[in-house]
């Protein structure tokens, strides 16, 4: 079984953190409390607001991060000897805070803190960067999408054009954003997403004719099925399958040409053939504003592929882990940051909450750097405990995301909804 | 280990696949010997031509897509029961050719043929595409970034900044197009890409000066290892990296700034510190056209990370598996293809080669369809074996596919080596 969950995750890093280790175990900085931020620098140029996702996949991957004996002979030439025997007994025993899967983010919205030593948390960079990066990226365009669909339901089909591991993972975002299902069988398997799915052109050129195809997939498949209708002529072909399998058939889909023209005429022509609750699916090259400009279209759903799985311009977020403070030879935690006009960050612990109006309108990302920022009555803290001394406590069920994203996205300002490029709709504050 | 060799990839597929066969399983059609290509329509816009990768990685995938216990278990509410019962004794047996790993390809290349019957090959549609588009779109940047760096190493270091398992296939990918190496160590235990890497920021912050920073790293890794030296002030930094290390100080990495001018700079003081041996790498945000504004600097490496991982615009190749042919009830093959102003496609079973000047020179991507075209003297056949009845006979070892690629890029038009946008090298011509 394709379950990537159950093997050691620990060679899916750089190979410069376990020569930082080597390095810090021979100085013995290795074992200074340190405390590492996953944070953004800014959002997707134009974008809004971005989504966190990965949170449960970034536990699991935690979960399986040790060094088995297959691991640590992949690593012999990399690392000496004492430090594969430290790594042969990895496992990390810190704590880690995050903002819980679902939620929105902003500018330095701090997203992960890590503390333990430097040894233990600066070895989970790379995989921890890779989950999040991934995705919370797809999981942003993913919410624009189905904010840009309303009540219609959006569903996950690009497989095919991204790498098939990052598929599930992307088909497990999209529906913490709000998706209704994918097409990815791995995602229903693994993490229970609804997959769905009847045919394609293949099919159709298969068979001798249309019609052939049509019943060989009613028969399989029942009335409640859908058919692809733009293999040969839409027109004919709608005019087929209303008479194959009579007004109760499920849905028709669209895979080409001007999907708001041809949706107005098929819905015309199955409504005249009786077929007033078949249907229409759209999916040729949706991204959030195909799917916005098809709103007054007689669309009932939108199936969304390369835009979904590539980011919708953004397949990546950016995010960085940094140190950010560290204990000091006195046993004290100090701030530290890299001197840096091109790459700024803020060295100190951080704490955030979204501070809201009275009415529960989120105003502000709230950052507190090195103390917990007040909470003037209507805010919300963000940071959640999902590791306590190396045990996870963070876990949830993947529809607790998904509905902590939908009502996170409903008390942002109404400016969310504008598809156009601008500024972040709350600003981050620093104190 | 993270090897995702050696369990079932049958999973990692669309919903429809298995539905398409218990439909065409239950009509009969599920038999017919049938015929699909891989290609592309188009080259991402304004790229001069692509590059081949995952080819190995399909291999490997196809060997693996088998449906045991757990994987039928997990398709118990897709399919019927005749059809679980169809895939347990599924084992792909038709044949397969392809571009070889490392290959150019154009518009319309044939990249894989794929010969069973529709049962056998609609099941791999989706796995297939995912490692070709992903792959190649990786490999296709990455070309572009070696051509552009000419003598000068590109090291991949993108992993963080994409899903963990997509990382590894592009650190693979990359290696294909003349990367010299990866940050990534599962790229360099799974694939004998050579991996490295010294320290990150956090290093030198975990320390309480620069200097005991570069004392315990050039301890821990010797005098050969790269300082990373923009921490806090460059100039102080490679001064104390020489007094710490002396002139044979292997390297020192430059990750912020303007690259170009404190490069001159670096390499005048490092020259006038006797370390005149000592490389300069830089790695911050490259991308081709930034390795190609940096020709004239007096750099000696160039690490890589988001362009790369990403595509550098393109993360993916937009390849597409149709069904091209099929056998009647007469048992005759039939070219077929879907009637379509927007996509189109051309039935019929394609062959293909690369006519070549007298001088070797690529002249034009000659697709046949239904018949092999001439070769008129010094063309070169572009269709290899990868499986012949079910069995794998086209698997290579990764530097195999590393010089095939140079060598195809070298026959390209010089053209090629422009990194503005542009149309592709040569025409694709359809005979």
């Amino acid at each position: 079984m394709a379950d990537s969950g159950s093997r050691s995750t620990a060679l899916l890093t750089d190979h410069y953190e376990l020569t930082m280790l080597q390095a810090a175990l021979r100085s013995g900085a290795a074992h200074r409390r340190s405390v590492f931020e996953l944070f953004p620098r800014r959002l997707p140029e134009g974008r809004r607001y971005g989504v966190v996702a990965g949170v449960g996949r970034a536990l699991d991957a935690l979960e399986a991060f040790r060094f088995d004996e297959p691991t640590l002979a992949a690593l012999r030439d990399v690392v000496d000897a004492s430090t594969l025997e430290w790594l042969a007994s990895y496992r990390f025993s810190g704590d880690v805070w995050g903002y819980a899967e679902g939620e929105a983010y902003f500018p330095y919205s701090p997203l992960l803190i890590v503390e333990s030593s430097f040894a233990e948390a600066v070895l989970l960079e790379t995989l921890l960067l890779s989950i999040y990066n991934h995705d919370s990226a797809i999981a942003s365009a993913a919410s624009r999408m189905t904010l840009a669909a309303g009540d219609r339901p959006c569903i996950e089909m690009g497989s095919r054009r991204t790498h098939e591991e990052a598929a599930v993972a992307a088909a497990r975002a999209a529906y913490v954003a709000g998706f209704a299902a994918t097409s990815n069988l791995a995602a229903r398997h693994r993490y229970g997403v609804p997959s769905t799915g009847t045919s394609a052109h293949s099919f159709t050129l298969l068979h001798d004719t249309e019609a052939d195809a049509f019943r060989a997939q009613v028969t399989a498949l029942g009335e409640g099925t859908t058919l692809l209708v733009d293999t040969y002529d839409v027109t004919e072909a709608v005019r087929l399958a209303v008479e194959v399998t009579g007004p109760g058939l499920g849905a028709v889909r669209l895979d080409s040409g001007d999907l708001a023209v041809q949706a107005a005429e098929v819905r015309t022509q199955l409504d005249s053939l009786g077929a007033t609750g078949t249907r229409i699916i759209v999916t040729s090259d949706l991204d959030e504003h195909a799917i916005a400009a098809l709103a007054a279209a007689p669309v009932d759903g939108y199936g969304v592929g390369t835009e979904l799985v590539t980011g919708s311009g953004h397949p990546t977020c950016g995010f960085v882990y940094k140190l950010v403070a560290r204990e000091s030879d006195a046993g004290e935690l100090e701030s530290v940051a890299k001197r840096s006009v091109d790459k700024p960050s803020v060295g100190g612990r951080k704490y955030a909450l979204r501070r809201r109006s009275a009415t529960g309108v989120a105003e502000a990302e709230v950052v507190g750097v090195g103390h917990r920022p007040v909470d003037d009555g209507d805010d919300r803290p963000l940071l959640v405990p999902l590791v306590r001394a190396g045990e996870v406590v963070g876990r949830e069920p993947l529809p607790a995301a998904r509905e902590r994203h939908l009502s996170a996205r409903a008390e942002l300002p109404v400016a969310v909804q504008q598809m156009s490029r601008g500024e972040p709709v709350i600003p981050t504050i620093q104190e």
